[in-house]
């Protein structure tokens, strides 16, 4: 299968990333169903041409005609569907998903998956503080990576097929990487980041911060507002990862935090200039 | 004294905040002049208007002639300018300055101040991550906090004064802490966050992790880049509130780290909901 055969595509989850799913192929001429459990979210859909057709239910029809299937659900509720209606899949039919962690996902999802189709996983590092079809938008993913985490399972077919639908999607930059490299990358960027931001708002409750916060403060807690369910998945779901980030980052906290103790004025310095250097390399990515 | 009589305002220290200063004072129609140990900085505000005249060394007519002196120096340097220059100060003339920490420094300064002249300290909670009069640009008060932070040694007379440069210099909010409310509240809401962004810079040295960064984690390090002089020294002289912050952050984020070790979802869940609903606490602000 080639993107250029403009292949029929099916998205089961039509949120956020489903819905910016959408808007970016339809854009793009290809033919663009969807299956959500949300009546609403299909009918908006409909009704704004972000889709051609969809579905409130797994429908049969919309599943076996659909060439490629990109899952945007969370990750407890992937292998579940999968379990239950791969039954309608049609011989050939690709597969890719948008799950934030790959490890637990993605052998899971191939070991059980019929041998006659094939799941290529993909993660769109991209996102917003909200939420829903509604606030969908194919820009969020102007500046973002799209990372694919092929297996041995996978063909190079088909890892080229998601790489080539990463750029038909409008990614900055899109690469490969192992389902545990990701996983590993994805602990410390995305979900240590996180664990801190919920950490700053829940160690401090003195009513009058608010009233004196500036930039730095709601920089580094933007992220504190947080969709519980999903986020305590992907945590359970990169558990070790997770945890070997957090150590690490508690033990370099503690470091700090034994300069200032021992008034140990040099050390500190080094540090801070040390980060300062590090934190250039993460800049220029920006200017590119 | 009052603002409305436009007195002659001396800047001591022509950074960026002391350049910022004097673009907005300079507009505003008041006489500006500067003291600044760099020839080139003083040359490159006259030249451009920012100031009406300057000097590169501590010019007792400069400095006598001023009625109102605002000081936008390192916090050490600033009580060693005091000690050693006082003496040229005219009887009657007010002091502020910009210092980010005020408990260790304002009762020093007024401690070892002539009876005539008055102290007032403030902190303009304003900043980029660039340096240098060529860099400064009034408009970095615009959406910021000016708190005044007088002792009992200070006339409301003072307080009311520095209020009022606050609110003529474009500042969002202009309010009243005592230095020590200050420190405590400069430290979790600055101090601790810096601690963390050096941290999350120094804690993992992976050389791909440039390539894969997001938003979230560039928004918590921006603050990494980090003026290590200036930084240490407000760490030290604000040791022992930053210390106890440090201390709160570690034993939340141990609290954090311990749910996912014992795979305790529901209390994650809660904690997660209770940083995104004191999260939008803090979001408020930017919408009033």
């Amino acid at each position: 299968m080639k993107l250029e055969q403009k292949p029929r595509i099916l998205i089961v989850g039509l949120g956020l990333i489903g819905g910016s799913y959408a808007k970016a192929l339809i854009k793009k001429g290809y033919s663009v169903s969807a299956i959500d459990s949300r009546q609403e979210a299909i009918d908006y859909a409909i009704k704004e041409h972000i889709i051609d057709k969809g579905a409130a239910f797994p429908d049969p029809a919309l599943i076996s005609e659909a060439q490629l299937i990109v899952f945007a659900l969370y990750p407890k509720v992937f292998i579940d569907w999968i379990r239950e209606y791969q039954q309608h899949f049609s011989p050939g039919t690709v597969l890719t998903d948008v799950t934030g962690v790959k490890g637990s996902v993605v052998y899971t999802v191939q070991e059980m998956l019929r041998p006659d189709v094939e799941f290529i996983p993909a993660h769109p590092m991209a996102g917003r503080e909200v939420y829903g079809v509604e606030n969908s938008d194919e820009r969020i993913f102007r500046e973002a990576n799209y990372i694919v985490t092929p297996t041995e399972r996978n063909t190079e077919e088909a890892i080229l097929l998601c790489e080539e639908l990463g750029r038909e999607l409008g990614f900055a930059r899109v690469s490969r990487l192992s389902p545990e490299k990701h996983d590993d990358m994805i602990g410390f960027l995305s979900q240590l980041t996180h664990c801190i931001a919920v950490t700053l708002m829940n160690c401090n409750d003195s009513p009058q911060l608010q009233d004196y916060t500036g930039d730095s403060f709601r920089d580094l807690t933007r992220i504190a507002r947080i969709n519980d369910k999903m986020w305590s998945e992907l945590f359970m779901m990169n558990r070790e990862a997770l945890l070997k980030h957090m150590n690490a980052f508690s033990e370099s906290f503690n470091d700090l935090r034994q300069m200032l103790e021992n008034n140990d004025v040099d050390t500190m310095r080094e540090a801070m200039r040390n980060a300062t250097a590090r934190r250039a390399l993460f800049d220029k990515k920006v200017n590119e």
